[in-house]
Parts: C-alpha cells; structure tokens; sequence
C-alpha cells in the first residue's frame, strides 16, 4: 500500500513537533511538507527546529525545506499544529482550496459544522464535514483535558446517561507549550485558572457526546462544571470526577463499563490506537502522572478509584498524557 | 494579669512545635511545661528539639524539661499536639485527672461529646464539653482541610443554607509532616488519595456546622463529598468548592456574606485572632499557595473566584495556611 | 534630617520594583520619581505596576507618575534597575547631565574608571568616580553570585592571601528575572550554564578585590574559575568553594576571620546594613536555600561547612539572598 | 549457551529490584534465587515487592520463594544490593562458603583486596579476588557518582595524567532509596552535604584509577577533592570537573581523548554495555539530567562544555543515570 501524503501546519512549534514525533513510521501517513511561519519559511526543517522533545527530528523529515503558511500545497491531508492566535484563517484558507485539515486549534472546534472527533467515541460525526462550506473540510480534535473527560464519560453516558458532572483538573505545565508557564509562577505552587479551559471542557464534551440529528450536532443534556488548575507536573492531567447518573449504577457496573470500553480504532485494529482506551488501575492511591502517564504509551485514559459519591453517584480519578 | 500557664503534649513533634511558636508571646498563656515521649523525656527541651520551624525556640520553653507522658502535671490547660497512635488514651487519661485537653489529634474528634471547635464558627458547641465522663474536658480542633472548608462554608449556610457542597483539595506536604512525604513520591507529581482524609472532611464539616440541641451536636443536614490530592506545595490546602444553596442567592450576595463575616474572636478582638477570618482577593487566578498564604499571617481563609456554578449555584477556591 | 530625594530607572521591572521596597520607611532617601519604558510613561505607577513582590506598592511611590528614560529629573540620586539591553547609553546620559547613577546592570561595570561597590569591602573604590568623563557619575553594584564571593573572600584575603579559587555555583530562579526560566526547562532539572555569569564572577571578583592604586584599580591577583547552575529553586544562590591560600592558615583560624569580618556600613551603623555581613552556620548540612534565605532578613551571606580541601587548602559551602 | 544461575541478595530493596530489571532477558544470566530480610522470607516475592521501579516484577522472577540471607544458596554468583548497614557480615559468610558476590554496597569497596571494578575501566583488578582469604569472592561496583567521575577521568588520566580534580556534585534523590529524602527537605532546595559520599568519590576514585603492582592496587596519585550536594531531581547525577593536567593538552585534545574511549566491554560486546561509554554532547547547557538522562539508555556517562579551565587545564560538566 502507499502511503497517503500528508503536510504538518505550524511544524516548528510544540504540537507541530508532536506530529512528526508521532506520524514517524506510520504504516499509512507520510509526511511531505512542513509549513511555519516566514521566519522559518525556505529553510531546511532540521537547521531551525530546536527540539522539545528529547528525541531526534525523523531525517526525512529534517531534510524538507519549511514552507508558507501562503503556499500551494500538494498533500491533501494536513495536520495543523498552528497557534490559536493565527490558525483560524489560515486553516480556513487551506480548506477552501480543497484541502482536508485535522486540526488541534480551538478556532474552529464550536463552529456548528466542524466536529470535534475522538475516534473511539464519536466518529459519526465526522459525516457533518460534508455541509461545511469549504471544498475541503475542517476537522478538530479535542482539548486535552476535555478529552480525557470526554473518554472516561463516553461509555458511561452510553450504558446509564450522565446528567451532571463536576470536574476539577490539576494539569500538567507541558500543556502551556514553551515557554508557557514561567518557573517563578509554578515551582511548589497551584495555579487554580487557565484561561477558556474551564468553558472548554463543559462546552465541547458536550459536544462530542452530542448526537448526530439531520446533520447536525445536538449537545448531550449533561450539566458539567469544570474546575482548572495548573500544578507543577511535567506530563499528564489529574481530574477529579463526581458523575450524577440518569439510571443508577453501582460501582462494580460503572468499573465494568469502562473496562469493556472500546471504540472503532480498535474494532480497525489502527495501529496507534491503544488495546484499551481505558485503563482502570486498582491501587487506592493512583493514577498518578509520574507513575502512570506512561502506561500503554500514553495512549490510555487511565482511571481509578472509582468509588461511591455522598452528593452524586459515582467518584474517580482519571489521567491522560495530555501530548500525545 | 497573670498568665495561664499551660502544657504542651507531644512538644516535639511538628504539631507540638508550632504550638510552642504560636505561644510565644502571648499575653493570656505561658508555657510550663512540655511532655514527650520517653526517649526524649528527662532531657532539657532546647537540647532535642530539632526544629523543624526554621525559627529558634523560644528560651523559657527551651530551658524545660521534657516530663513523660505519664507524669503529673501542674498546669490546667494542656495543649496536645500528640500523634494520633499515642493521643486517644493518653489524653483521656489527663481529662479523668481533670486537665482540659485542647487536642489537635483526630482520636477524639467524631466522640459525640467532644466538640471540634473553631471559635469563629462554633463556639457555643463548648458546651457539650460539660456533660462529658471526664473530670477535666477534652475539646479538639478540626483537620485543617476542613477548618478552611466549615470556615467558607460557615456564612453562607447561616444566610442562604447549604444543601451539597463537592470539594476537591489539593494539599500542601507539611499535612503530612516530618518526615511525612518522600520526595520520591511528590517531587513534579500529584498523589491522589491521602488517607481517612476524605471522611475526616465530610463528616468533620457536618459536625461543626452543626446545631446544639439539649446538649447534643445535631450535625448539618449538608451533604459533603471529598476528593482529596496531594501536591508538591509547601504550605497552603487549596480547595476548589461547587455550592448547592438552598434558597437562592447571587455571586455579589455571597460574596458580601463571606467579606462580612466575622466571630466571637473578632468580636472579643483576641489577639491572636485575624482581623478578617475571611479574606476575598479579587485576582483570577489566586488564591495560590506560594503567593497568598501568608496574607494576614496565614491566619485567613482566602477566597477567590466565586462564581456560577453551571451544575450547582457557586463555585469558589479556598486557600489556608495548614500550619499555622 | 531631610530627607534625600532619589529616582528609580526601570521602576517596572523586577529589580526596580526591589528597589523601591528596599528604600521604603528608609531614613536617608525618598523616592520621588519612577521613570520606565515608552509604554509604562504616562501613567500612576501604582496603576501598570503588577508586582512581583507580593507585598503592596508604596502608597507614596504608587501616586508618582512614570517618567520616560528621556526627560529631566530633579533627583540627584538615581538608582537604576533598567535591563542590560538598554541601561548602557541611559545611564551614561544621566551622568552626563549631572546624575549619580547607582546601577545594578553589568553593562558599565567592567569600565576602568567605574568601580564595583561592596560597601563592606572596597568603599575607597569609590574615589574613582571623580576621574570619570560625567558631570555626575556612575557607580555599580556587582553580580549578585559575585557579591556572596567576593564578600567570603575579602577577609580571607586581606588576612592570608588567596591566590586560587574553584567556585561552583547552584543559582535560585529568581536571579533571572520573570517570566524568566520557563517551567519546563528547570522543573526538577538543573541547567548547567547561565550566560556570561561564569565570566563575571571571574573577573568583576578579582575588580572589587583589587587595589586602588593611583585612582586605578589593579585587579586583585586571585586565579578564579566558576562554573554555573540553574536549580529550581526560589531565592537564594549556593556556592561551594575551594580556596587556595598564599599564607598558609587552619580550619579555625579563617573561621575567626570570616566571624570577626565587619566593613564600613557596620562601623557607620547604616540603617540597612546587617550586624555580622558574614553569618557562619554551625550544622554540617547548611546553608541550605529554603532553610537559610531569610536569616539576618537575607541581608548576610550565610558560611557553612568551612573544611580542610584536599587539592587546596579550604573548601566551604556560601550562600546568599539574591534578590535582596 | 545455557545461562548461568545467579541469586540476588536484598532483592526487595531498590538496588535489588534494579538488578532484577536489568539482568530480565539477559542472555548470560538467570535469577534463580531471591534473597532478604527475614520479614520477606518465605514469601512468593511478587507478592511482597511494592515495585518502586514502574515496571511489572518479571514473572519468572515473582514466581520464586524468598530465602533468608542465613541460607544456603545454589547460584555461584550473587548479586548483592544489601543496605550497607547489614551487607557486610552477610557478603562475607557467603565468599567463605565459597560464592562469588558482585556488591552494590560500600562495606568492602576500601579492603585492600577487593577490587571496585568498572569493567571499562580497570577489569584487571579483578586479579586480586584470588589474594582474598574466601573460598569465593568478593567484588564490588563503585558509588555512582564517584563511577561517572572515574570513567570522565580514566582517559585522560591515562593519555596525559590528572594530577588534581575538584569535584562538584548535584546529586539526584533516587540516589538516596526510598523513603529517602524527606519531600519536606528537599523540594525547591539544595541540601549541600551527603554523608560519606565526599570522602567515597576521593578514595574510591584513587582506586578505581590504581595500577595493579604484585597483586595488590596502588591508588592513583591524583588529589581529588569532592563536595556534594543534594539536589531536587529524579535521576541523574551531575558533576563539575576541573581538572589539572600533568601533561598539558588542549581542549581538542581532550574531547578526542573522550569520545575515542572504549574498554573492554566494548571490545567483547558485551549485551548490556553501551557502545559509548562517554557520550559528548554539543549544545552549551547540556548535559541535564531531564533531557539527557535517558541517552544509550542510561548506560554512558554523558560529558558537556569542555572548556579551558583559569585555575586549572581543563573544565567539564558531567552526568550519568544513578541507578541503571
């Protein structure tokens, strides 16, 4: 089989990085072009790419000169790492001319015909990618505290209904980029804000475990408050959840559900898609990030104590390795 | 005036320490004498505290010699700063010979006749302290994650009433004290479990928002649920609340409740007491351990962020000083 | 006494801001003007001021209004805080005019003609200000590592010689300003390299150890090698060093030395100056950053662990406030 | 081949279970035997080792029975990695009884007829065991920051001599066990004092470099002068070296010297030995223990900012993982 050729938008920043890390030996995607800002636009991507990541930038990736985010493009698939503060037009832009963006900007997520897709819960709606106005299409994936959330609630919203959720995060400094969070701000200390998060996480978990009604999304009637916090920790968002359910569940069916969680990528057997989406760890005191954001590869929601609620039904913890 | 001279029960220990530090000074108390455990006993105070405070012991108190916990003492009043695997017995033991036991330990907390007493919310709840067995009296104080909780709680179920409250606290490693936390387990993580913690502050809450009725405590009717974390902060529990009211009320209205309240210290302008017990800071992103716990000497609750609540009807962060 | 109206350049920035808490309730000098950037100009101070001190603005100086780097000041004095990047062509400008500028940026202190001042060290230095080009003239302070140094050494080697010193340094967050050091790069890391700070210690050490000989300094002739670290820390630089002596000496004997070491602001009795400018630590794992910092109000530079070297003759372990 | 049986002593302690994940899948070796305290005896050993490593017990391994360390045992060779406080005695019944014992601990490493053997380095001290008074043997590894010193220096030492060292030392927790350090104690801190370790990487390091004369080692005639610090990092110990030349050479010459050592491992290809011992990296803030700390795996010495030394030839910063 060839593989399908794809370009990385914003290729130099943190999730631009995050891409080329994680696209290297893909069996289907490969990636041809990178395109960044005309600073770095016309050089080769290795000279100006001061890695974040630890790991060596993939050769054939290096030896690609960078692009503009104004020029024609050959691949049709484009992943876009873009910052918020510039990729909304661009990505608009590039979905005009035909091309088919998959993007980790928040611009256009609450847009009304742009899905936000977690594969293993709703890819049904990447059919509404079709009433866009663009040639080609724009699809978005989810915040990363929103999507662990959304991974944790998917099955059980599916098996017994959640009317309402509180969560409070404890994440991680890597997800503020680089710089991002100033040492002085963070060291020994709790932040208890991150601009937009806490509006994020109600409004487009509800969105992903929304239904697909005549082309449209409806919301999923579940009531969320969200709580952000940003906590001295390299990798990996802590929430803490208590879950208000529609049709009551004990604890031994709540764990149940989750275990048997599982959703199209691994139905297709994708090869970067997790055996289990959801992790449940049993020890009282876990998960925690330095020990556990790495378990499957950080591919997995990893949950735990999930236990009886005094004001709701059901509490637990969940994490997720919030760059990858 | 003359000063009461009182005892100090487990001065060694970090708990003990911070009484002796407190007391420094103070115009109504003195310390006499200071009780530890045997192997400490016998020897003079200065020469066996290692402090742990950062601050020289005070001379009079380091001039003492440690008596055993078995001995007699002289003074009426004893602060107990004992661990809790040693507390129960031995602080029933000096309230049969008729001390009265100020107790900083969970062993006696939850005794129906014992009140946990915070003198800005409760102290008419002393009473009780009457129809205990004892000759002497023993009154203890709470978990400091649920002094700040009650405190912030304290205005707003007196004016609108509190019907659910969830709390998700991320504490500080001096909680833990000496040598407590390996830094192994804490340095760039979050641990998401701390034990008995949990129920300490549910049941804790109730009970000091409780009503006296024919000498006996009827705990709150407020259903509390606790999910409690531990970060790598120094000092300062912060706590993230969602408030379920039961007669409505508004942010501005809560947040004159909270800025007005004040108690019986306040009223009797006891030295030690803060002016403001409840102190409002008005940033979006405060209050934070590193920067705010030391406002007002960390005597205060700082509160930020109240606002809607999209499940209940407030949410708001708490921060106290968990030492002082 | 009247009091001596100073001004404050770069009155926005960290060190700025440092400078007006240092010279508040102070006896001799009162802040009269605050100049800052084109942006800040124009404006209350108290206004665009977001302070990193965590302790409020001077009502007195929060009324100024900001002036700009270009205009007229009545002060005499100025104190200047203003970055390297600009502070070289400013500063000049001011002592042209006829200005006493007290800088604490490097950009002028290796000029032959502007002296380094330690008050308890090299205050005769002082008399080189009078052959600079200005009208007024330019005085600096050192590097804040170079000043812990420099102060240790100066009784050692007025009393023994030193002819050698190996210095490592673990230098605090806060000495690079904020944001400074982004989180993710020194989060439970060390850096080990801080940009020109090794070559600084080297030989702004050997200017302020020198003699004034013929209003010339003649650097002292101390052979000095340093090597510098970033820890995550907050305040306070540790210094481990190894001295080689010309005139051979014992443990205790440099110990009496650095106890007994006092300068000219101890004679003088100024107002902010420390009792013991030197503050020997007796626990055989001290100083240490968080314990230490704030000893003497972080005014001393704190000595710890003075022992035998078995390649030179004294190793010992230095530390110092280095923001204060 | 058939794999050669070995036991490991203190398998339940963080040494022990470091054996265990690097001797699973090895291709010469195979833990037959686990062996501990009397409290773990009798025990299957997955069930009572509480992994600190996050990494699953091997299955063959948890499967064993753990012996007492009064037990005969039928592997000849063991791998110690007893807490020095019982290893002594221990390791030496079993040498009598005619095992061969690798020792992580320091109780032997000074005997003048144990060898500390870093197999790139000095494997021909392994000579001597034969002059012990055992029926077996006893040899040792060295303290792991004095092992990433002696591999720094072993080539150059050899190529043009080192006449002194001094040593500075940033030392990561995980160096100290679990519990360990206090999180207390080190959080945002330095602690600029470890027991013992200063005179270990002087003497250790003296012998390591030793020749082998008559069967017994002549120490190498270089001063070294160590002084440690404790620092808040996970893993990853980091060292500034300065060193003096008896042969003088540039720094060219020095990096050649350094990135052309191998030993004998290299020469054999053993499996579990690096194919660079030292490791120079580039960039002028490396190495860091967070971004470095993993290269080859954790098995090379890393070695940054070769540079000309004032005081001395020749400055280095160095580093190497403290546990694998």
């Amino acid at each position: 089989m060839e593989k399908i050729q794809v370009a990385i938008l914003g290729a130099t920043g943190m999730v631009g990085q995050k891409f080329i890390i994680l696209l290297e030996g893909h069996p289907y995607f490969e990636i041809k072009e990178v395109v960044a800002s005309p600073k770095s636009a016309g050089h080769k991507y290795a000279s100006i790419c001061s890695s974040r990541q630890n790991v060596p930038v993939p050769e054939n990736v290096g030896r690609l000169t960078v692009k503009r985010t104004t020029e024609e493009l050959e691949s049709h698939i484009l992943f876009s790492g873009l910052d918020s503060s510039v990729a909304g037009p661009i990505e608009e832009a590039y979905a005009e001319k035909g091309h088919f963006v998959i993007s980790n900007s928040m611009n256009h997520r609450m847009d009304p015909d742009v899905p936000i897709i977690i594969p293993e819960v709703n890819h049904d709606h990447l059919d509404i990618v079709k009433t866009q106005k663009y040639k080609g299409g724009i699809v978005t994936n989810s915040n990363c505290s929103t999507m662990f959330l959304a991974m944790a609630l998917a099955p059980i919203h599916r098996e017994f209904g959640v009317e309402a959720v509180q969560v409070t995060t404890m994440q991680a400094i890597s997800g503020a980029g680089h710089p991002g969070i100033p040492s002085l701000d963070i060291l020994a200390n709790v932040i208890p804000f991150i601009g937009g998060e806490e509006e994020k996480m109600e409004t487009e978990t509800q969105k992903i475990l929304g239904k697909l009604v005549d082309n449209r999304i409806i919301p999923a009637p579940i009531k969320i408050s969200a709580q952000c916090n940003r906590v001295p920790v390299f990798d990996g968002h802590l929430e803490t959840l208590s879950i208000k359910l529609k049709n009551k569940a004990d604890v031994e069916q709540v764990k149940t559900v989750l275990e048997d969680f599982s959703g199209l990528p691994q139905e297709l057997r994708l090869p970067s898609a997790p055996k289990k989406p959801l992790l449940l760890i049993g020890d009282r005191d876990r998960p925690q990030p330095v020990k556990d954001v790495w378990l499957n590869r950080g591919m997995s929601t990893v949950i735990g104590r999930v236990r009886e609620c005094s004001v709701f039904d059901i509490k637990m913890v969940i994490m997720g390795h919030n760059t990858v």
